[in-house]
């Protein structure tokens, strides 16, 4: 499909005729506004067939526009924090007829991506770290040229919320002889509004207020506040920032959403990220029943009805990661702290200091964020904090930087800490239950993003852990981590019909190992333990490390995501490809009795 | 030793009086400068003989008495950020006569000790965590009280280059109605200058200027600068804070040394960290011969003299981290980023986007600060940067939170990282030019706080390996990772002279396992991975995991480090405890072998 023959046959020609930012600065001022309004047309269209990151990019149309006319993203350095902002980049740099394949397997990727094109820089998609690769890109720029390259990055005001960026703007202040544009796209949010005292700061730069801005006083000059939707003048902000010629902070105002009216309406998160969307209305082709999230949301809730010392945590998230419910109905008792897992982390320390339990959810990918706090904040001193990470394992559509694939390499390595991954519903709330019960020291949860499938019952339990499937005869263990045990027990089943009885356990507690994990697993012939996780740290390497001093360990094998970053496609698609299903579970199972 | 009793038998009478923060209370304010004098002799007495962090407790004695007479730290929330500036809360709340032991097997702990004194909330050492742990305490209070307990956080100014505090200082100051004192112990420095925007706006604060500071930005009050060495005035400007019943920053000015003459004329770092020295002159005892640090210190240098793309970035770590000698010949190649761990790792993906090779030094505790930044910014992009961990494994006398026992198991999760341990100074040299010569992906080198000792021959190379020692008719297999290859060949003597012939194996580069380091191992009857790191991820695991899918793996033991958190000790005493002396790895092939 291309823009100019669009299903809604609208006024596209304009957008049409752009195929790289050569065209679009060739333009005359007075054709911007009509090429914005198709690009919004063509956003819209094109994302409720595919899903997407819709309200930030529909924000972001004439700001990039601005940034496209004045800079030159072939030989300039320009990097964007968040990469979902770019999908308005995508289409001035001559991927418009791509987005029909937005997020598909193969296809457009929802994020910057060099294999696409040379305009895209970093594939950048965790918050706040566009400042600090621009400080990177300034000094190598300084040291070895290429003359005249300029630095220019787009940061939201969410950004702003977290420490790296603070750390990259402290910097840049520093260095007055190597100018950086820091385009401040302040849309007053992240998912949620921004919170904190930069929201209250920028909110007073916004008024109009004269006092020193904070950008100053860490030695940025600061240009604004501009209005974002008014192509010219941020074309002219621009210009003059990088006249000044050093480290500035052009600050735009933007609206999420901004000129299709659904995502405009919508005070939640005004459509940040949509899945398939009926473009006249803005609603959800097929809404969705319960997922992992909502139970979870669910049952702290119900805990929190039950325990006065229940607390949640979200970096920014209150809404994705389930807590709505719990925050309706105990709204002093839930804390946003901004896209800042570290804070997160140790803010909760802190209130488990205090005699609170805290719950922080947080997505398993941006864990990383906070590994030392995890072990030297809460671990080192005991404390009874619960992580639960949403979005574990493979995510799906959002590709590399979104999987949650090391989050369960990581966590066992901190002492103390108990990480369980719940197979089904119940064993959520039950597992959920067990963590905010352990009083001691840290536990985790896991559960990936998906539809919950159907309960899974208990054979009997041995050894901390769940028999799902019993054979006296069988020689193969399976050991199903989390929601791998309905492909476990399908493959088993297969298997059995095959004449390879198989059990299938799920250990419940994947770090440290249950007790009685090895006991099952010792004198079979071949145990395989199933993870939807990188292999390199997984249960199965733990597993065999465990047997491996018994006189005669036996063979373990990990079925789990391969130990490299994985492109964006569907989950069962990809699972697939990794031989987490029950075809792949059986095969490899076969493969190996073979041998 | 009393301190009444000690060996300079100067008047320390007022000193000796004070049996808890009560009687320091119950002091005229006259008493204070006598008592300020006191402490400071003791300290330099006592430090001298056992080493410590000297030069931040000179500095910050009169802050401490003026906290302990305003605050009560039995009742109200007292948290140090960077634990090693406790030294004269410790002497103010009953600890004087410990300090002989400091920093020794079973004595007074060199950071807060939960173990030690009621007085003590927070086991903290890592920077700028202060800040997050008051927020999560100021919320317990405000939720569950008890009423009236007040929330006080000590920071240096250093501190605030990490983004932890900004993360922090975003929360505090969007909550008015929730009270916290941040004292701001501004001695200009953190181990260097602190660097950066802050430093230099802090600096004109210093100086007086009038303007609006960034913690006013953020929405907390500002009080100061006050002299931090007039205990009268510190008193005044805390009571003041209190008063104010919201967040706010007292700007406390301090000088690092302060009071001792060797440590102020030192202008490298004031004496930040010592060993033992000559009270009299603050000169080391017993000078130290190499080190890992300076082998490496001299060999970045000769890279850098050969390649112009090549830079290092430090977080505030320049003459620890061994850079010095590269930063004196290359001053506009060396970037100190502050205490920031998160921003040098990203800031070096900007710089290896910009064509250069950056050598990032940074000790291996602090590296769970940045794992995202390492996998999502630098290894997803398959960026040339080289980390280099100092102090990893044991360190010794700074305890539990900074011994570098993890970072050899988050660093194998990152795709594409390749992570080597070097035996001696020679693979050392060898393996940091095979890093830098890395052009595809991201490279460390782990290596720890120690003398170097002799080059280890190697007698020959297989399949990526060093094998050290060989012999035909070995059964048992050590697979010696970095420094432990000498107890590694002692062992294995000892073992052969006892008729268990053994081999040794070098494996050089840990993660990714050597193609031919399976191969060495298979048939053996016993494999033993011997390692300076935490059991739980180290390469025995992996070695496991990797040898488990064999039809007939061999056992593979784990000799490693417990995985729980270990206390202060030295480094020789912690590894012959976790048997990794020679006498303890030949004792568990001994055993293993018998069952």
């Amino acid at each position: 499909m291309s823009p100019a023959t669009s299903a809604t046959g609208a006024h596209t020609a304009a957008l049409a005729a752009i195929t790289g930012p050569e065209d679009l600065r060739r333009l005359p001022a007075e054709a911007l506004p009509d090429l914005a309004d198709q690009i919004r047309r063509f956003l819209v269209e094109t994302v409720a067939r595919t899903g997407g990151h819709l309200g930030p990019n529909l924000g972001a149309v004439e700001l990039t526009i601005a940034l496209h006319r004045v800079f030159d993203s072939a030989r300039d350095a320009l990097v964007f924090d968040t990469g979902h902002q770019t999908y308005v980049h995508k289409i001035l740099t001559g991927r418009a007829e791509a987005f029909a394949t937005l997020r598909q397997e193969g296809g457009l990727s929802g994020y910057p991506s060099r294999a696409e094109s040379r305009h895209d820089l970093i594939e950048n998609s965790h918050a706040s770290t566009a400042l600090s690769y621009a400080d990177g890109l300034a000094k190598a720029a300084a040291l070895r040229g290429p003359a005249g390259r300029r630095v220019v990055a787009v940061v939201g005001d969410g950004a702003l919320t977290g420490g790296m960026s603070w750390e990259a703007l402290n910097n840049l202040g520093a260095a007055p002889h190597r100018p950086v544009v820091v385009v401040l796209n302040d849309n007053g949010r992240s998912y949620s509004p921004t919170v904190g005292g930069i929201a209250r700061h920028l909110a007073a730069l916004r008024g109009g207020s004269g006092a020193t801005t904070v950008f100053e006083g860490l030695g940025l000059a600061y240009l604004g506040p501009v209005d974002g939707h008014d192509t010219a003048a941020v074309e002219d902000a621009l210009r003059a920032a990088d006249a000044l010629g050093r480290p500035v902070v052009v600050h735009c105002l933007t609206r999420k959403g901004r000129g299709y009216a659904p995502a405009e309406a919508d005070d939640s998160d005004h459509m940040h990220a949509v899945g398939v969307i009926d473009p006249g209305t803005g609603r959800p082709v097929r809404p969705g029943g319960p997922t992992w999230t909502s139970v979870f949301g669910e049952e702290v809730t119900a805990l929190g009805a039950e325990r006065p010392d229940l607390v949640c945590v979200t970096g920014a998230m209150r809404l994705p990661a389930g807590l709505g419910p719990f925050a309706e109905r105990f709204p002093d008792r839930v804390y946003d702290v901004g896209i800042a897992e570290q804070h997160a982390v140790t803010s909760a320390a802190g209130l488990a200091l205090g005699g609170l339990h805290p719950v922080v959810a947080v997505y398993a990918a941006f864990l990383g964020r906070a590994v030392d706090q995890v072990l030297t904040d809460v671990a080192l001193h005991r404390l009874p904090v619960t992580f639960v990470l949403d979005r574990a394992g493979i995510t799906g559509p959002d590709g590399a930087s979104h999987h949650g694939m090391w989050d369960a390499s990581l966590l066992p390595v901190v002492p103390g800490l108990a990480l369980a991954a719940p197979r089904d519903c119940a064993r959520l709330r039950e597992l959920l239950r067990e963590a905010v019960g352990t009083a001691d020291g840290p536990t985790a949860l896991r559960y990936p993003k998906a539809a919950a499938g159907p309960d899974i019952p208990t054979v009997r339990r041995a050894g901390g852990c769940d028999v799902l499937r019993e054979d006296p005869s069988a020689r193969v263990l399976l050991v199903a981590v989390g929601p791998m045990a309905q492909p476990c027990l399908e493959a088993a089943a297969d298997l059995a019909a095959g004449g390879v009885p198989t059990d299938v356990v799920d250990p419940r507690w994947c770090a440290p190992l249950p007790a009685g994990l090895c006991a099952l697993a010792e004198g079979r012939d071949l145990v395989v333990a199933v993870e939807d996780t990188c292999t390199t740290g997984a249960l199965g390497g733990r597993l065999a490390q465990a047997l491996a001093n018994r006189p005669r360990p036996p063979r373990v094998l990990t079925q789990a995501l391969p130990p490299r970053f994985l492109a964006h496609a569907s989950r069962d698609r990809l699972l697939a490809e990794a031989g987490l299903d029950a075809a792949g579970i059986a095969r490899r199972v076969r493969r190996h009795l073979a041998a």
